[in-house]
């Protein structure tokens, strides 16, 4: 397969796999309705039996996973609120749309989550409620509990921040002071059953971890959040107002997060819809289909971006050189999100940056191509998805008068691949399963 | 597969990788002889025509390299001598074995490299140059032109480090103020014939480079090496008497290094004899005789060695979560060379925090064991080849009131593993194809 042939074999192959993640569309596979009838996630409900159905949200695929729902049962929504991030709403029918800040929490979220725990109030045994989570889900709806200032909270995620703490402990300090996180949703809506359907945006799928779990019991307690607080030695350095939270509820003055086995969750079913690996299986079908052994490796790629390239182009030499493992034409298909270390000031994303670096490690093979893109359509702060680099990107860019190491190094891998006109360009794909890799041989 | 097993299974994969790479049998394999019949890379010599039968050789492996040798045509040497590391040294029959310093290159490295040339002379197209070529050979054997001295080679080579030149640019250089390295001792051995067996240490087995190349062709030029100065502005910062050699050569006063198509290339032979994707495919076929789906992902792997183990990790955490790329047991192997950017001040080797890094992200996982060692069974400044890790090993460091995450932090792999019983020991492998990296799902 020549180079032309595998740049648009590479091009089609990512497009089927964020076709394969619309959240639409995921709704659409998991929620299946015939009449009176809907099943969802193993079981059949009735809806003739269902005395209010109602639907609460929060994400950056609030808007396309609020459309899906409306079209399946649409006629039987009472009432509805989803929280999404400016700019990602569209018009729906029953269910309100409400815009939020993100990645920064802000009042307009606190409103929103407010319109949340609202919908649900006088909920009964006889209400189905259905949750749609999507990434960013957390701080599209800060819901501290009375006590504790929006800028409290903030304050404490600098904290937390700055001592290096980890996605689980933060998620541990933040579960024990919201009113939606760690099961607090799934408290909020008993006695109603709900059904929660989750698209992922974290590596691994841990579903306690998505939006911080609202619907999810939450094995931590508030003798944990303290003890991070010490272990960092940051007790002190919080606003007292989080700290005498903490210790009133370790105290047991506060109810504890719903743990798992509670009888909030008897009723619960909580439904990944989307995730990467789902992706990356489409990708595999898709490159399947075009003539090219798949090998899907792994959808839990995290680290140095630059380092992950490395690795990737690793896999092109080998084929290259031995044939190992598999013969060409092949398709190396990975997943997750990798990090950039920033060190320049150029304009750039994870996935452009990932084809720069492996662009130097494949130039001069013949026939390999290498795509990045995220599944939302938006690679850090630019209009790109990705884009793609094969063994000439590197040659090329010098007969333009491009010096590619100084793009690199100053992490200005937007305007390199505009120059060259290799971006990936999709537009706004209203979904996000995190990033798809390919590395290409023909 | 249970843990043990797994354990037990590693080890016995790496074993074979190592034993498939032995420069004694990769000799036997490529040099083999009936009577007078000699057949070594492709030709058949008749050794009743041959005048003299010379051997020389540079490299950590010369010693058992020149065993096998003897062992083979050891009634016919005439003459021969093969530089080695300090300590490197075993009995010999005719060959001599000369110990020179390495890595830092010493007066006994020139004399040794003198010796090899001294062995050369008078050799006539009736003759019969055999040369053993390993890991090291280029320090071991320092050769600077008469007008330079070895402090001003080893100022250049600091210069060099210190400006960021890579290894290509180092070569370069090299070459040019060197009477062996860049296909000069192939000059030196005309008229005679010329047959190279060569075990690579270095990733993706590029013959110029393996210990500067000493009888393979060199397309840089004096012009290029003067480039380089220029490039990194320390045409004036080297010693005076390399800049003048250089000058003088771009000028035409010194011959080039013999160029690809040079007559001096007419009965040369360059036979790569062992190299890291034959102990990969060892590990391969051992797996798959252990019960193992083997998938050689690459030979190519270069990188921060935290970076390579997370990625290493991802392929365990894919295979547990999926059954993707393949199912259960299944046994990644990879090779190659990582780096490790020093933080602290522990005791360990790249193989050994690879596995140290790995497990943090393995840790839980059931029946998953990751290996990384290498092939010459010195690690680092250890004396371990590497170490073994499984879901277990975090769990058991802390039960022993180890802080794990601390002694990756000290890069103090090696007391990590120790304590846990879980170093990788082989003692002295006597070869070196850089590392075998193997993660086992059971």
């Amino acid at each position: 397969m020549d180079i032309k042939a595998l740049r648009r074999a590479a091009r089609k192959i990512f497009d089927a796999a964020v076709a394969a993640v619309d959240p639409a569309e995921a709704i659409r596979r998991h929620l299946r309705r015939e009449g009176n009838s809907l099943r969802v996630g193993g079981q059949t409900l009735d809806l003739a039996t269902i005395r209010q159905l109602l639907v609460v949200g929060l994400g950056k695929a609030g808007a396309s996973m609020t459309s899906a729902v409306e079209e399946i049962v649409g006629d039987r929504i009472t009432r509805g609120v989803v929280v999404t991030k400016y700019g990602h709403v569209q018009p729906t029918k029953t269910v309100r749309l409400h815009e939020a800040g993100h990645p920064v929490p802000d009042a307009a979220g606190m409103a929103g989550a407010q319109a949340i725990l609202d919908c649900l109030r006088g909920a009964t045994a006889a209400d189905l409620l259905l949750v749609l989570i999507s990434g960013g889900g957390s701080a599209l709806t800060p819901a501290p509990v009375a006590s504790i200032a929006l800028e409290e909270k903030q304050a404490l995620t600098r904290e937390l921040l700055a001592c290096g703490a980890d996605i689980r402990e933060m998620n541990t300090l933040r579960k024990h002071i919201s009113r939606i996180k760690g099961g607090k949703l799934a408290r909020a809506a008993a006695p109603a059953r709900v059904v929660t359907l989750i698209l992922s945006d974290i590596v691994g799928d841990p579903l306690d971890a998505i939006a911080s779990g609202p619907t999810v019991p939450d094995p931590t307690t508030y003798a944990d959040a303290l003890g991070i607080l010490d272990r960092y030695k940051i007790r002190e350095a919080i606003p007292a107002s989080i700290r005498t939270y903490l210790e009133s509820g370790a105290a047991g003055k506060h109810p504890e997060t719903p743990k798992p086995g509670d009888p909030v969750f008897a009723k619960v079913q909580n439904v990944m819809v989307a995730s990467n690996i789902q992706a990356l299986r489409a990708a595999e079908a898709e490159s399947q289909r075009l003539g090219f052994t798949p090998l899907i490796l792994s959808s839990f790629i995290e680290g140095e971006t630059k380092e992950v390239a490395r690795l990737h182009a690793a896999l092109a030499l080998e084929v290259r050189s031995s044939g190992l493992p598999v013969a060409p034409p092949v398709c190396f298909i990975t997943g997750g999100e990798t990090t950039v270390t920033l060190k320049g000031h150029g304009k750039g994303g994870r996935n452009q940056e990932f084809a720069l670096a492996a662009a130097f490690d494949i130039a001069g093979l013949a026939n390999v191509v290498v795509l990045s893109g995220g599944t939302d359509g938006t690679d850090g702060p630019t209009d790109a998805a990705g884009a793609l680099a094969d063994g000439e990107t590197i040659a090329r860019a010098r007969a333009l008068g491009l010096n590619p190491r100084a793009f690199l190094e100053n992490n200005d891998s937007y305007n390199f691949f505009a120059r060259l006109g290799d971006l990936l360009l999709t537009g706004p794909t209203r979904t996000n399963v995190m990033d798809v890799r390919l590395v290409l041989i023909g």
